[in-house]
């Protein structure tokens, strides 16, 4: 087992991330819990694919467990079915000791974190999760959320969970395209954190990408270890948190222009961090061929870089990039490379970002 | 003014008590928190009385605000008026820098304290609680709460607010019963935590019911002072905290029994706390005269002490008990006296807490 410690004081937790570990999670609970009770939020499909061997394991270590299905992806991420959630806990008899699992994506491991912070005034959080992307980003940061009519993620909480499960062999039934999206996510905290494991990916991706098992698991536990250090210096997303960022400003305009069914969030981040890295050169900020290296690396990963429509739709981009982050001065914080495995966070108007003509 | 500083860490607050404060609130947050935005959430009955006051000081300091009413009392503690808040606050144009203002009783100030806690991952929260109950009791904790239809309180996080306001002078307007509840749990942590404080009560209660200027900030801030030493030594309500609940098991089942819209919380818990100090001479856990003592201090504040019912009724009160807290030995925990100004957490059967015959 490979373990990334999450140091958070008295929250602290681990990430355990071992190949093929799903079946053994029942008795890692009994071993670091003492509990006799978890309910498992997951959905359908994630449950057809993953259940049987968390159930198991569940079995075999004498855990009495119920399954709670939800919808898959963002079709979760609502007030509504956590309410049912809440009510299903409830009539089931829900404790403050029941353990709660999160089995599946992002979505589902975001709806069983709030939940679990807003129920009972907190209960016991075991996340599991089987995206890649969600292996290595929601799993460090302690950030529970649901959408709102009007945005993604407005309501939400910040909670940590008591342990993170990663069996990267549940990747194999995952689409080429998730993984690829998921990498997108490892490629960032290598940008803005780590030349080493960046120069270690432009050596393995294709490995990462294939699912070989040491590679894997080795991309899944350093991109959990970036994250857990920088979460760990800024729990809050008070400041240095904000370098977890890079790529998300014009990532997100690209998902709010195109509509978030059509691009997956890693699809639109690589996109806006090919944009931040090359408008860092440009300022001067980062060396000439910083870009070029991130382009070609994540072109090996087959994430596309260029944001065809930029120039096109740019009032749409300017629009999306206004949204509820201007400060006082009329900019926002834009996350800009200085090297690869370095980032700073500066403020730019609206306009340094998407000049009327580049 | 008199300030109560609640010592958590990077979350600590301070308490500031101090008679015809209310219109220097306004003052109080630009010194504070270099704010101007805030959204200050009530109730009509409470706005008509204290809004004009909160509201000159607001605009003396330069203060954009807005009050969003929300139900009078436990109707407000639901998830729909949690969402209606959600909607509202978004739809403003909130953000992570906008300031909450709770003004209102417990139920007001736990509502607050949700939305608070659970929109855009926390929003700085000041509490202004209006009557003597949330004064001595909602404003130190950080639990925040909605009730669903199973049970009270069962939704809620503990969220901890930036800084409580109390003026003592508003409670003028308070009906002498509400008093008198308030006034129950000020003797309760003076019961469990603070002899010389009990004993102040005892010859000062009738001064604070009177709302005399003095006494009754004493009274409010040094129930506020025991409750921030308790909650600072558990914040996450792991232990000690549970000695708050001294006259809870009974006056929780005198809630259920009675109908909460019939009795007032802090009516129940007197009449919970003396059955509790029977039961802990009974034991001979307390020395003889305790429950006594218990008995005449609420007598002259005017609280009911003797559970009329309680063995005519005997079979739904022992229902009333079992519910939800039972643990594996089939023990609930209760909150003994040892003697007035100290308290000990025992495990008890529902027999041994209400035994057939008495």
């Amino acid at each position: 087992v490979s373990t990334v410690q999450v140091l958070l004081g008295e929250r602290s937790y681990p990430i355990r991330i071992r190949p093929g570990s799903l079946a053994d999670l029942g008795e890692a609970l009994v071993a670091e819990f003492e509990t006799s009770h978890a309910v498992v939020i997951t959905s359908k499909p994630v449950a057809a694919r993953h259940f049987a061997a968390l159930e198991s394991g569940l079995l075999r270590a004498g855990i009495a467990f119920e399954p709670l299905l939800i919808p898959d992806g963002e079709r979760a991420k609502t007030l509504r079915v956590a309410a049912g959630l809440y009510d299903r806990l409830i009539e089931g008899g829900v404790t403050r000791q029941t353990l709660l699992v999160g089995l599946g994506g992002g979505a589902t491991c975001d709806v069983a974190a709030f939940v679990a912070s807003t129920l009972l005034r907190g209960l016991p959080l075991v996340q599991v999760p089987t995206t890649l992307l969600a292996q290595v980003d929601a799993s460090v940061g302690g950030k529970s959320a649901l959408n709102h009519p009007r945005g993604k993620n407005l309501i939400g909480t910040f909670y940590q969970p008591r342990l993170v499960w990663i069996d990267p062999d549940v990747l194999a039934t995952l689409p080429p395209r998730e993984r690829r999206a998921g990498l997108a996510e490892i490629v960032k905290v290598a940008s803005i954190w780590d030349a080493d494991f960046f120069k270690w990916l432009e050596e393995n991706a294709g490995a990462v990408l294939g699912l070989e098992r040491d590679a894997l698991a080795h991309a899944v536990a350093r991109a959990c270890g970036i994250k857990a250090e920088i979460v760990g210096l800024d729990e809050r997303d008070a400041g240095l948190r904000a370098l977890l960022n890079f790529g998300h400003t014009l990532g997100h305009a690209v998902e709010v222009v195109n509509g978030y069914r059509h691009v997956r969030h890693g699809e639109a981040v690589a996109l806006g961090m090919v944009f931040a890295a090359r408008l860092s050169e440009r300022r001067e900020l980062a060396p000439a061929g910083t870009a070029a290296r991130l382009v070609a690396l994540l072109a090996r990963v087959g994430l596309a870089t260029e944001i065809a429509d930029l120039q096109a739709q740019r009032p749409a981009y300017l629009r999306a990039l206004a949204v509820d982050k201007k400060g006082a001065d009329g900019a926002i914080g834009f996350v800009a490379l200085r090297e690869i495995g370095r980032a700073e966070l500066v403020r730019l108007t609206a306009d340094e970002i998407l000049p009327g003509a580049v």
